[in-house]
């Protein structure tokens, strides 16, 4: 990293506007990605393939949008209500649909037309996964890897705070042991990975943005017994590094509500890692510049070989 | 195409899911994708790429949601209000929140403690750019590709018919002659691409699924105008083809609602094309079988090169 990067949001939204890495839409959080900014980011998510091109992990890819009852069931509306997308939808004939149309032209506030769906915005990349490996596990376990669109409602001027993003993911489901071990292994990949493309990342104990007056029992909690690890880089201020990697030990979470067993015929446990895949093209954009060509050449030929 | 291919859509799902191909989901229409499926979808992507190599089409990539203000200002709303999918999400403090908990836990409605959001999910790949091109065009237009997912809200059991999916878009703002003429010589590659993979495939004049009973007046003057066009291939039927490749003339429509204007200050003209991804993969596995080690030479060596 040179010694003379500077932090603030500000300039590093312009400049990856102005070096168009990103589109700049209406909204905050939303914004387009050119093609420059693409390459890197599938360069990096190749690079997690071949890290885990041994591991005998499941290829999925899911939708942005999932199942609804999967976040009644998993409390994620008690933790996260308002990070959580739902999707509306029209269910009107002709007349409402003329309501409707009017109301939109007009200017006024059309929401009170639109009624829930069966489908939300995918809240983390692993929630669709867990309802398709109910039953019961092979004897190791199962190993599946997804790379998904997340929604969170919090729109900021902050680049790396996205309402949409990817995540590259990894889920393990599986024994207590088997589960931990695999977790310990991935943080040490993970970040062996992100140092070895310059970046200065670390590692550290975390907690979910629980909601509400009874969210920081809840983080403190999950702190205490080092249920999430992140691997922080420095992109939009050093006190604050952002989280560009990050892992969840569920315990018996998802394998009690979706009736996840292992092959003893005991409620299985899970853990997930996710690379947020824009965070990373950002922490490396942050770290070695604009320019992917000026970038130092051993990073460059890591990425592009 | 084997002569012995027959058609329905149960068979048809159900041979998807037993190769592994997609990953049944509790709602309709937003199943996973396996790792061979997305394997055929990512090649074909690419043979679309590589025909459009020397067009100089700069190159996004736009979240799958959008600025809500889009779909209001482009009258999405009265053409298709029953297809389009808003995002609504969570507004209150603690005290609502719990409300919205114990409604879960109840297993009773709680999309009445849900507001609107300034975001809908995309309705169709090529609508985030209009308002990126805003303001002047150079004197040769501008041509824009995106790989994007799409949100229908069309609930179906017939696997093409999907509430999310990704669409190869294309997209041309100019002049009227500029747009007509490339709009036609993508017609004649998308045949083209299609035929050469060994799919049955035809275009035809088509209309969009205008909603109500104004709706049938829109679609008979889409037609007679043939402003819309579609590339069809036998997947669930022989007499009702499915659109995998659908081509727009919007003529000023977009350039008048977001202030595009050719060099010479006219109000541009923009077309749109479009490749359904997952509908191409499918022709391709309804033609040529469930598993691709079995297809025949020529397409396995175009993909697969």
């Amino acid at each position: 990293m040179a010694d003379n990067v500077t932090y603030d949001v500000e300039s590093f939204y312009k400049g990856l506007v102005e070096h168009g890495l990103i589109v700049p839409v209406r909204v905050l959080g939303a914004f387009g990605r050119g093609a420059v900014f693409e390459d890197v980011l599938e360069r990096f998510n190749g690079l997690v393939t071949q890290l885990s091109k041994n591991d005998g992990a499941e290829v999925y890819t899911f939708p942005p949008v999932i199942d609804r009852t999967i976040i009644e069931k998993t409390d994620y509306l008690d933790s996260f209500p308002n990070l959580a997308g739902t999707v509306f939808s029209f269910f009107g004939k002709d007349r409402e649909a003329k309501a409707l149309s009017a109301k939109v032209h007009a200017g006024e506030p059309w929401g009170d037309t639109q009624g829930i769906t069966d489908v939300c915005l995918n809240p983390a990349a692993c929630y669709p996964v867990y309802p398709c490996i109910a039953g019961t596990l092979p004897q190791n376990g199962r190993t599946i890897t997804m790379t998904n669109w997340v929604y969170r409602h919090e729109p900021s001027p902050e680049p790396t705070r996205m309402q949409s993003f990817r995540v590259r993911e990894f889920v393990r489901a599986g024994t207590p042991d088997m589960v931990v071990e695999w977790r310990d292994q991935w943080l040490q990949r993970g970040l062996e990975l992100l140092t070895s493309l310059g970046l200065p990342a670390k590692s550290d104990v975390a907690a979910d943005p629980f909601f509400g007056r009874a969210g920081k029992i809840l983080a403190d909690g999950q702190k205490a017994q080092k249920l999430k690890f992140e691997v922080l880089v420095p992109v939009i201020s050093v006190e604050k590094p952002t989280a560009v990697c990050s892992f969840n030990y569920h315990q018996e979470h998802f394998g009690h509500v979706f009736g996840i067993r292992t092959a003893d015929d005991q409620v299985a446990h899970t853990a997930c890692l996710g690379f947020g895949l824009e965070r990373v093209t950002m922490a490396l954009f942050k770290t070695h510049g604009f320019d992917p060509k000026t970038w130092p050449a051993p990073v460059r030929s890591k990425l592009w070989p």
